[in-house]
């Protein structure tokens, strides 16, 4: 397993542009680059300058801004496209496939030979255009394309020592961890360095397919703010981070500004006018929040017995709610000793009953539950 | 490989009551409920009689609703926790066993048997006041428990045979899928029946881990409607389905009124006053919509291209947008048929980029685009 060595390519300023709210301005483009620089992430994908007349200029200005991170150019399988590309200061160039020839159920031309040819000039192309350039060929939907189709792809592009990585894109998000796994290691066999992965998030699955990439010895994972792009987006960012964090934090400490997290997200939310959903890893308003009995007395003594993440590495806050009904006199008597006051076992359980029965109909505020506390120590 | 006998225990009664923002009614519980039972979900598990006051008398009030699902209560291992849940008429007790003396880490007391003694007496007075009820046991915590330990407890606990269930816990959202696995086909090996797998999404695998375990043998998955639980939750039951449905949609389909899952959605969201995250699998507004040129050309052509969820089997809709910079030309040809308009390939790939620039600024909206065609087709 060489997860030490893997990177990421975040890919907000490209597949992002996919999501159905986005619409930045360069301002936007320079401020979500900058924070993901900061952060750390390796490489910073962007939208085809071909594909509208600012695409192109944004792509230059974002090149001369100077930031860490390296810039790669999504682009089409054609000359016209590379061109605009080298235009543009990129460190790489990430084309994609258009794989509808190689679908098994579409019935069309399986023959892979005409889309070899497409393929090998446009690479040769580029190669020549520009010596130093990085490439990354990719066809789109590798889980349900044919099998031999895409060995015989890859295997002449591999062969023709063009490229520095090859992609496998989950483009559908229909893949499993086992399929992936599977997928990277046969590419691996055919003497391949690096090996990006693309997974859609239509079913849930896509930072664990992505962690399976990386197990199976990918080198470059995708990743966007929030998830976003098209339909329901890609890999999480955060999810990609708490998913490493939680099997190797030493790892992800020192690769990444941890601490920079939160704001690329209130950023990006911000340029896009939504709101972070809840539920997001780390980042949500309810990632740190503990609420059951059980639950708030473990963490109070131990916050490791209900968090794989310590909200502490992210400069978020963990929040213990007592005042619902769900509380634990545990967690109640802690509320006691950090107030001071002098009340014992029996009075606190039978405190704890009374904020219960109050907060069955509405939950109390920290203050009420202080209020409450206080009177009954006088 | 069992899937097809599979059952979802939803519990977002409880697990979901664990949510911050969560504080039901008995009208919202008695609404949720209902259309988790139109749309089939074999069980529904509520929070423990004993937690508050109220918690007894509305888990009495769901019972006598009369619905097709079971209910399971969610206790405790202790006497009057039983008690209380055995007036309630529910079908089932869903035990958990608090696992801190398990934990690896935390080094505390590490034999099983003080516990054992605890778990055994509690399961041999529920089998004799009630003979006839559903018994599930469960130690929180599994993947970071002892496996010596979690073998001896389950060990017992099967020989006993007073359990019907056993249930596998990622409490923390530590578990990859393969662990899942191996976990479950272990469990089995013990000799019983069916096991529930219980899946946190702290590091967004709760659903890739899910189905793992139904591959794996387990029976039962535990799901909330959004995700809703402690922290950030736990599987969602769209995601769940989602997942399903993309490798067995006829199994889904039968099982379950898919029609009906956007109400349970809307419903919950208005009972907690929050918005559906954009992301969530089928349910979210972006789930569906389309819009980079080459995904909407091939969508138009093709839906299955782009997409493994028909949305029509949700009583979802398609979006496929074309007034912004990534639009492509194949998909203005087909609005300029759409409007029966006449315009050939040149004219149309021209009006492209027109939007294109247009839009390079700011999206333009359906109505702007076909007063832009219709002009130029005059």
């Amino acid at each position: 397993m060489t997860l030490e060595h893997f990177s990421i390519i975040d890919t907000t300023l490209r597949e992002g542009e996919q999501f159905y709210k986005a619409n930045f301005s360069f301002k936007d483009k320079a401020r979500i680059a900058g924070l993901l620089s900061d952060f750390g992430v390796e490489f910073i994908e962007v939208t085809s300058p071909c594909a509208s007349p600012k695409s192109k200029k944004h792509c230059k200005a974002l090149t001369a801004m100077g930031l860490r991170s390296k810039f790669l150019a999504h682009v089409r399988c054609n000359r016209d496209d590379v061109l605009a590309a080298l235009e543009t200061g990129v460190s790489g160039i990430n084309f994609f496939f258009h794989s509808r020839f190689f679908h098994n159920r579409f019935g069309q031309d399986k023959s892979p030979q005409k889309n070899l040819d497409i393929i090998m000039d446009v690479l040769e192309f580029t190669r020549q255009q520009a010596p130093g350039i990085d490439i990354r060929f990719s066809i789109e939907d590798a889980f349900r394309t044919r099998l031999e189709d895409l060995i015989v792809i890859y295997g002449a592009v591999i062969e023709s020592g063009l490229v520095h990585r090859l992609g496998v894109a989950d483009t559908v998000g229909v893949a499993l961890p086992g399929e992936v796994s599977r997928i990277i290691r046969l590419l691996k066999t055919l003497g391949i360095a690096q090996i990006e992965f693309h997974g859609h998030n239509d079913t849930e699955c896509a930072v664990a397919n992505s962690l399976a990439a990386l197990e199976a010895g990918a080198t470059h994972i995708d990743t966007s703010v929030l998830g976003i792009g098209e339909r329901n987006g890609i890999t999480s960012l955060a999810g990609l981070v708490a998913r490493i964090y939680s099997r190797h934090p030493d790892l992800i400490k020192n690769k990444y500004q941890l601490g920079q997290l939160k704001l690329i997200h209130e950023t990006l939310a911000q340029c896009l006018g939504i709101t972070i959903p809840f539920n997001h890893p780390i980042v949500g308003e309810a990632a740190f929040v503990h609420k059951a009995g059980i639950h708030t007395n473990s963490v109070i003594n131990d916050p490791k017995s209900y968090e794989i993440i310590d909200p502490g590495d992210f400069n978020a806050l963990r929040t213990i709610l007592i005042g619902h009904k769900l509380t634990g006199w545990n967690a109640i008597r802690d509320r006691v000793k950090q107030l001071g006051l002098d009340l014992d076992d029996h009075a606190i359980k039978q405190l704890t009953w009374k904020i219960k029965k109050i907060a069955d109909t509405t939950p109390m505020t920290m203050p009420q539950v202080d209020h409450l506390l206080k009177e009954a120590a006088q």
